[in-house]
């Protein structure tokens, strides 16, 4: 099992004043919880994508190049790359400009989204929500295996034998799909063989099971026992001593005021197989 | 006047072996410049974007984060972004995060772009090469100013009043002009009063001084005069005694060879102005 720590990057009010906390600020922070979780051992270190003022990060890759830089060991991924609204050549780029600085430590964590505004702000149809997903997934993975791809689809330009460069470090890149709970969502994960994080905010465990369960017999189904790979996330409170965990509480309060979704813990378990390929080595 | 170093991140061909350097490596290299350009003082740190195998980065921003971090007075800026191709709102996203990595260290150099591979890759029509520039420079102009954005345009869907996070620690973020020589963009970055840099490679330097002129007319014709600034960038060799400057000859020849572009020195200068304005607050 790893073990990882998710920011969703919210900016919360300050119950004392009732303001805002600053962007800078906020961004500090979330670079300096890296050095400690490289320094203390844990796994996985991941960053939300999100698109309003509510957020300070909307840029995962931007952000891990920063930790890249201050760690040696801890892996680097988003959670979630909302992949309908974006451009998978400018995706692989970043993650692979990450993959590179980090010495082979990045990965990609492709979903959805939770939210609608992304959609307006790109101009994508919400009604080709799965659509663009999918028809993206697909390139992305053909973008990480070839350094030069030739793609036509519905929602981006065309690909004539196009050069994507730089080239990651690691073969293959990895890309994990997350999963907010849906049938569909847990059922393609399987059938590509792609490892599956599953957000799991509140509600029944039942539900989180019962998606492992179709993710794993689509895995099986089409021939991936070997590769699958299961992580969750959850919320949880962190402090040195109990009392100094309780003082999180105004603020975790607060958060889940307004929003429905924060900074989270990540739990990725094997689930009959390796979750990632040795690091290749680079061009 | 400022000084600093660009990059162009070109993959060169070892002599010695006649095949590329590693992409990683390359990477490696171009953080490590950085430092020690901080601790010497110099005033800029720019990187290019490229979108050919030929060159190692094609998301200056992500690198810029990892030397932001290592750094803490040179600024950042690309040269140039490639803005014809790109999502103005995603440059925007992308900078304005470095910024507040850098604590206000960054500035984003557009430009038109001197190679024709990025329209194949991104989709962008070459007939379309001016008027896609003038219009996205026009966004991202917006962008900057506004946390809010209502807009609408030929090559990206609408905006309507849609929130762009996070948002700079810098108020205004510096958003620079590179231009290639030609007339029409001189004029348009002294018509937009925005700072403008010469890319100067090679030929008679009266073509850099016209376009100097030229920039200065439009911006003193748009009541601008008090905020023109202009940067130069043009090759230069570097070693601890000339010897050593002289063994970076067989590089620099295998690298003229191929291609046209490589590392550079930037030099700017004021022209009648403050090139920018104090970093403002972050929100």
């Amino acid at each position: 099992m790893e073990l990882g720590i998710i920011s969703l990057s919210d900016i919360q009010t300050d119950p004392a004043t009732g303001k805002p906390f600053p962007y800078g600020q906020r961004l500090d922070e979330i670079i300096s919880y890296a050095t400690p979780a490289d320094r203390r051992g844990l796994d996985v270190f991941a960053l939300g994508e999100h698109h309003t003022l509510e957020f300070a990060v909307s840029s995962p890759a931007v952000v891990l190049a920063a930790i890249a830089s201050r760690t040696s060991h801890i892996r680097l991924t988003s959670g979630v790359t909302v992949l309908p609204v974006l451009d998978p050549v400018r995706v692989y780029q970043d993650f692979a400009t990450v993959d590179l600085i980090s010495h082979g430590r990045a990965e990609i964590t492709v979903g959805r989204s939770a939210f609608t505004e992304p959609f307006g702000i790109f101009g994508a149809d919400l009604r080709d929500y799965d659509a663009l997903f999918s028809e993206k997934l697909g390139l992305l993975l053909q973008l990480r295996d070839n350094d030069h791809v030739t793609w036509s689809g519905e929602f981006r330009p065309p690909l004539e034998h196009a050069p994507i460069t730089p080239r990651a470090q690691q073969e293959p890149l990895p890309v994990w799909v997350g999963v907010g709970g849906s049938p569909e969502s847990a059922e393609r994960a399987g059938r590509l063989g792609l490892p599956m994080v599953l957000g799991y905010i509140g509600g029944p465990l039942d539900h989180a099971r019962r998606a492992v369960d179709i993710y794993r017999a689509a895995g099986d189904r089409a021939g991936h026992s070997g590769k699958l790979c299961v992580g969750i996330s959850t919320h949880f409170y962190a402090g040195a001593t109990p009392e100094d965990a309780r003082k999180v509480f105004p603020y975790y309060h607060e958060y889940l005021r307004p929003k429905t979704a924060g900074s989270s813990l990540a739990r990725r378990s094997r689930a009959g197989g390796r979750c990632r390929r040795r690091p290749g080595a680079g061009r």
